[in-house]
């Protein structure tokens, strides 16, 4: 660990498998702007308003348990990629309801991942693990059928040092903001016991994540219900305990509330229609379309408290999670299953933008996984509305070329400055560093285009990049 | 201004500020090849079919006010984005329905402008309003808050000398053709006065733009029709009048039609029930679909009467118009808050095509503002029917990485020879020989790289670029 | 004909209007690397497992008739753009029913199509025509009103050659596997005595599609019932009587069963309800929805049956056949009038995939024209379910441009071992090595662009497109 820091600021030099010239341009007059551009802000600090690592794995610091448990059964975009291979869930140590108690052994699962590494090759993840394998984890081959004993024993020995221990990697990575995603009733006790202690210099955030409060569809909604208002079931007193949680929220230095939709719908309900609809929902009467309505309404409610409390309102949209109810039943959520789906903007939002879209001092963050969306109507609200901005590129499309196509896609309409800054939204705590790298590299390669036909000048470009990586997060989330 | 037209034909040596290969392909063996093309057509006179230019302000060629007048106010292209950059549309010196008679001062309104100059890198604007403030204007520095003042001042002294009145812009851009928009009660004596103007050798199109009197919804419609009908309000005296306005426009050179609509719907509804409906609707009694339904059996009645009377039928279908109510009665249509919905062009034109699509002498052109219909249902639409063609990319795509997407997405099916030809569709008039520029920029720069690929030979590019520029708007057109 | 074969591999210079490095990337590192991986697999045979020439073609062995004959009249992808140009397709050689008896001369044919070359440049079919005039026909100069009556001449001697019949062209075009496609009640005698002819070495392989058999919207649909079933027209017959004629093609050498739909729905009816809606469909009273649900319980069905008898389910989703209804009634269908509408894939196939979706040993092929879906829907279905696989870029997306943004659009989703191979799906014969070799080029320039950004090694890349050509058709296609 010792080189981490330099090697990720290229202070040293990189093996063979990582080019030091990645994802810059073809064009050798447009890849030497690239290179330039990107020198400028490789070492700036990691801000990182939206992610799911989990606050207590900072808290507690114990050493990662191996490479399979680090790269591969958490992470979906890899367990997902195997799946479709025809290897089971279970056989990637993910715990099966079919077959309690039965769980992979870790060095198994690393031959497993190992012996397919060439079901990578041209993803995103294939980009994101050969970067933290060879510039994190110094392995300086491609893992293979062969290698797999010897590469996990190698991490193994990693693993074990102090400085791969979490915090550690927190400072080396140069992280200074790092946001997790909460349940409104978590106690938030993870990021209260981190923020006093005093051997930790960073900032964890927590983020306000109500959907399953929202939505009287979703099972047990009822009865969650009950918890939050501590039994007093009324529309009011609904409206009051959300108010009142992410207050505990702000209070415990969280900036964002994050809301995950199939489609953005939102209605402006009157109080008394929407206290009718609540009353049903918790008497369990409520039909598709009424339930509908009541999370569209509910949406649009929590953009009123935005305007009202501060938190940045992100908008996440356009995923049929557990498409497969097989795999979903054995082995839960997030692992793989989740598909995009076309999603709508312009005429969803239309009575939330009526009622906020003018407001300078609400933030409103759009991310989409379907990019037809971003030239039609994310980057035409953003650039209108002073409140809409436009999210990074989401989940299947944060990759290099969908980077870039987002980039095109936006940038004609909106410019540079209606953006949110990269958000790496990564479960992969070691992924954080590489996510960011990446996206400093394509912005660089994108502005370098941009200078080399004469489109932007390179003084101008470099100070865009600059406020990309920096400046624009720190404003749109205010940190 | 002496130097204009040789600065626009290159004769003069470019500022630094504007690349002389700006827009071409990085690399630069297709780079040379680009700049050989575009150098072949920069010299064409400009043919603009459609726009938005009042032809008010060539009959009294007043000289333009001052910089903000000029650039930033009626640009609703400009006055979207420092909108939402938070700046109120009242200080770019719109007028505001909640504050009669306050109007910003344009040195003011330019010193917004320049201080935020930096929302327009990578934009389409941002390109426009460099090549204009350099190469028409003369200024050689990017607006800023320091230099604004200057800037202002410096551009106000060119507006005042007599080759920056109208006319000799139009001379001097090398317009030939320019086409307006206009309400079919529009008396049309502009064009009539420019006609008969000997000391005017350009030729001002009107085109006959009948929105507001084909959809029984639009508030106020009954009123029109009567107006429009001279008080006979029954559909046959409707159709007639529409007919004989048609006439009056094309006796006064109209050579189109044009059509805004949210979705393209058509329907060839009978003559009874077309009359039922219309009685209804000036009863004001139809409702929601019977309205839908209504206008869009008068989509196709205006295929049925261009067919009949040659005027070319251009339609802009996708934007949900004055999407914030809050600025659209505060400032009216037009300044920014219009945005792209999904298009669906196949099913929704089917009972027109069945009636005219197959008449090679029935010129149907179909812009969209929702590009994944360009490969999908444009090009090939356009790429069967004789009637159909491609219409340049359109208000949102109209920038360079989205006219390359478009060439991409439409050419491999429809090939170059049934578009319609570059459409700048500008209220601006000192954009209208940048915006030509950029886009033979664009179309030199596509065919360079099918040389480069070896799909085009270089002989068969430089006909090709010469028959985009100049001979299908002619033939397209019937100019 | 003695060169062809060396022509095609690249053993002879090729004439000057065919760039030996045509479709690789235009930056000169990127090319190199381009031009050594695609040499690398230049030479493999050609794997063709979707497509639509006639197998009596190859029984028959008679010489092709004459240009216009060859590459023209049966090729809906030169009529459609020739009609869009005002020419009619009678003036094409197409049967007019109309006009009965009147066929255009051949010589005429390819006057028109000679004159209107240009029309083609820059498309699809511009590029697969050039390639087999010059490589296979030896025309080294472009159609024109000019030469059209000399190259007629000079094609039809080649044609008049030994060499030039079909069986001949199918070996040294190095063809090993074609697949036809065929109605249901064929008898498959062709496929039967072409693999009983010891004289021929290929393999052409029968494809079973049922289309007209599961929708009983479709004209004529009881009666084609009533021959499957030999008059047993149950439901219980109907399913026995697919499945016997399923068992029926894969004795002749089927591999796969194909499906052509507008939207790839699916239901899963219970047998009950199904049987209610057979009866019905069977006596002519079944409305809109309930057909529309009949057919996608059957599409269900079909699934059922590949997994029990392991023929391939390929899916071709989103086209509205015969848009045009006049030159439907008159020239027939698959002449040009068929056109793309938007593809919803998530959701339709949801019931096939929760039964079906996570078996490996059933092969789901997607084929779509709506290009939207390829990001968004079918790169991440096939990046968890095992069964499904990506299909190659389909018909009016099988083009230079299309097929990488198709490569780039799947490729980080899902990786590069989630596809199907290239299928060439085409009618007409001389164009399959052409079509071939276009693939193998653009998944070289693909490649090379990863390799020079640095995201795949060199030897990776070789690798893989070693695969892309060869294993993963064998693979999926169990051929």
């Amino acid at each position: 660990m010792r080189a981490c820091r330099e090697v990720l600021n290229g202070a040293v030099p990189l093996p063979s498998l990582l080019d030091p010239d990645r994802l810059f341009p073809s064009d050798p007059a447009s890849r030497e702007i690239a290179r330039e551009l990107y020198a400028s802000v490789a070492a700036l600090p990691i801000l990182s308003p939206h992610g799911h690592v989990d606050a207590a794995v900072l808290l507690d610091n114990e050493p990662f348990a191996d490479a399979a448990e680090l790269l591969v059964r958490h992470d979906h975009y890899v367990t997902r990629l195997l799946h479709a291979a025809g290897i089971e869930l279970s056989a990637l140590g993910l715990p099966d309801a079919d077959a309690p108690g039965a769980v992979a052994p870790a060095r198994e699962i690393w031959r497993t991942f190992s012996r397919n590494w060439r079901l990578f090759a041209g993803t995103a993840s294939g980009y994101w693990l050969n970067d933290q394998l060879v510039r994190i984890l110094g392995v300086d081959e491609h893992p293979s059928a062969e290698n797999s004993d010897a590469v996990f024993d190698r991490i193994a020995a990693r693993l074990a040092a102090p400085e791969f221990r979490p915090r550690a990697l927190f400072d080396s990575f140069g992280i200074e903001v790092l946001a997790t995603t909460d349940d409104p009733l978590d106690d938030l006790s993870a990021h209260a016991a981190l923020a006093a202690d005093s051997t930790f210099r960073g900032r964890v955030l927590p983020t306000f994540r109500p959907d399953a409060y929202l939505d009287p569809a979703d099972a047990g909604w009822a009865e969650r219900i009950e918890a939050l208002t501590l039994g007093r079931t009324s529309y009011v007193a609904y409206l009051d305990s959300l108010a009142a949680r992410r207050q505990y929220f702000i209070q415990h230095g969280a900036v964002a509330a994050d809301h995950g939709v199939v489609q953005p719908l939102t209605i402006d309900l009157s109080p008394s229609d929407a206290q009718a609809l609540f009353d049903c929902g918790m008497a369990g009467t409520l039909d598709g379309a009424e339930a509908r309505a009541f999370s569209a309404h509910m949406l649009l409610e929590m953009a009123r408290m935005s305007v009202e409390d501060g938190l940045v309102m992100t908008v996440h949209a356009g995923v049929h999670r557990n498409h497969s109810s097989e795999t979903h039943r054995r082995f839960g959520p997030d692992t793989g299953h989740d598909l995009p789906v076309a999603t709508n903007w312009v005429e969803s939002l239309h009575p939330l933008l009526e009622r906020f879209g003018n407001r300078a001092d609400f933030h409103l963050v759009l991310f989409g996984v379907d990019e037809t969306a971003y030239s039609r109507e994310i980057a035409p609200m953003a650039g209108f509305y002073p409140s809409v901005y436009v999210g990074a590129p989401w989940w299947f499309l944060d990759a290099p070329d969908a980077v870039l196509r987002f980039r095109a896609a936006v940038t004609e309409t909106a410019g540079f400055y209606r953006g949110s800054g990269f958000v790496d939204d990564t479960r992969a705590f070691l992924s954080i560093p590489t996510r960011h790298d990446m996206s400093r590299r394509l912005e660089a390669a994108f502005l370098a285009r941009l200078v080399r036909e004469g489109r932007v000048d390179v003084a101008s470009a470099a100070s865009i990049l600059h406020d990309l990586v920096d400046t624009l997060p720190r404003r749109v989330f205010n940190l």
